[in-house]
């Protein structure tokens, strides 16, 4: 099957399961912008990010008998979440395998989603150690959170909705920039785009200090980042890009663009007062990188992924103390 | 032309223009109701509140000379924004009378969609005696808030919305529920769930000590409010319901449905954390009464229409404050 076919099979399994985020759009945003700016609110998705997707194209993929064993996953938060719940709909089990200093929210949340939730110490517990002898003694399947085809299948769902919903909008070209961590949203969506909005070309966006992605297309192999923590865009942290989403990126995508986290959190305000949506700092890069970094974007229009929008009250707090007009 | 045609027409016209807010949901939200919640998020549509709607219906059906010499409203907020919106896209003036001590957000953003924004004195001065001046010297058509046939109609387009949406997810009967100001929202969804999901049974909401359609829907006549500010519900605040709206609510909707300020405040933080989508307090009330007045629905689904998310980031901040978990 091909890259766009396993895309539509996975839409068709997503059917009915998956929301169908509209495209918001604000005149103020197009005024900072200089150009018309398309959101795609993938907060809104169940779980409050596209993760859900993902979640939901592996499960129900899977043979019933092995999916009734159960799932394991390693995740801080958005992939956790979007498992569990994907987990709970298919009546299985999920477990989910997190560091113990990741967001309580982020936690509670996946515990509340029905899923066992094992609790890791990042400085001294190998999480692959952990996760080898859980799978192992119950014979569950890993669901990797982005170097997997058929979560790239089902985050490239969220770019066959990209490329209707632009179009009823007069818009089948331009830049589409995407929060980008380990790939699997912007490769999906890459695919997607190339199979029905051939004019239309992924930009991933990332935060400063963590611009792997974008250092990675201009040396031509995957780079590392230095640090995996200690940033507000938690969201789309990831050591590198995946062997599998890499090699799409690379074809497929224009060069990357970085943003900072003061940008992002401009961003998450303007969202709040322009579009009443709630994003996340590293679900906003996108959108800041389409308000303040127009000298790089391409088109009349410009589409941007809010991927998620899982922050805690506090960090949402002081964006709007910072940055709300 | 029947009411249920008058939207029908009337979403023809707003095709294309106006946004097809989805549905959302969270089983959070469900466990805390102790029922199933659907959430039409209608601070998702253009500027930000239902009023969009009503505005694109009124003006689209205008005489096309008769527009193009403007319209003129009476407005403190969301109805000023919707008729500001709504002409600048039909190229037309639209003149707007607001009160001084207006939310300035709500008066800025007023003058950025292109209307001319005419203040006045609350206190000093008859805004009635204004708007009749300014409509005879230039001909302007006077576009009032609820009580205005193509307006209902239009507002009632989200009533057709949400009797498709929630068909889809398997809900035809219940309680829904509307904040209620002037009652255009609430007569509107009737209409069109009278024809549409006739076990559906809308109730309007409204905070305490504005309570007058609850108090109405008691009496059989129209009440009034004693007050007319002092709310955070600023956006459904009216003297009292409209005489076209009220018969038609009175006719339709089952009994009112009070909630604290309180309560409407953590409804906004509720949203914000399991919906992520920004509410503003008068447009939270009918969350509000479905997550706890669940003693006062009927149903094992209750559908809630957040109807406006123009709130000034001060207050919701206190919002998240007080109430984010």
């Amino acid at each position: 099957m091909s890259n766009l076919d396993m895309i539509h099979a996975a839409a068709r399994r997503l059917d009915g399961h998956v929301r169908r985020t509209p495209l918001l759009s604000s005149s103020f945003l197009d005024e900072i912008a200089g150009r018309r700016v398309l959101v795609k609110p993938e907060c809104l998705q169940h779980t409050g990010s596209f993760k859900f997707r993902g979640g939901w194209s592996a499960l129900s993929a899977l043979d019933p008998d092995v999916r009734a064993r159960g799932v394991i996953a390693f995740s801080s938060g958005n992939h956790a979440q979007g498992i569990a719940l994907a987990a709970q709909r298919h009546d299985t089990t999920a477990v989910i395998i997190m560091p113990s200093d990741a967001p309580k929210m982020k936690i509670d949340n996946t515990r509340a989603l029905g899923a066992e939730v094992v609790l890791y110490d990042r400085a001294t517990e190998d999480r692959d150690v952990i996760g080898d002898r859980l799978s192992a003694e119950r014979n569950l399947t890993l669901i990797k959170p982005y170097d997997e085809p058929l979560v790239i299948a089902g985050q490239g769902t969220t770019g066959l909705e990209i490329a209707e919903q632009a179009a009823v909008e007069g818009v089948t070209s331009g830049d589409v920039l995407v929060p980008c961590g380990g790939g699997g949203l912007t490769s999906g969506i890459s695919l997607a785009l190339e199979g029905h909005a051939p004019e239309m070309q992924v930009r991933p966006v990332e935060p400063e200090d963590f611009d792997d992605v974008a250092r990675s297309l201009k040396s031509g192999k995957i780079e590392r980042n230095d640090r995996q923590s200690g940033s507000l865009c938690d969201a789309i942290i990831t050591p590198a890009c995946g062997d599998l989403t890499f090699p799409i990126i690379k074809r497929n995508c224009g060069t990357g663009i970085v943003v900072t986290e003061e940008e992002a959190l401009r961003a998450v305000a303007l969202a709040f007062a322009r579009l009443k949506i709630v994003v996340e700092p590293g679900g906003a890069v996108a959108l800041a990188a389409a308000l303040f970094h127009g000298d790089q974007i391409n088109g009349d229009a410009v589409i941007a992924v809010a991927s998620g929008g899982n922050i805690d009250a506090d960090v949402f707090r002081m964006a709007l103390e910072r940055y709300a007009e």
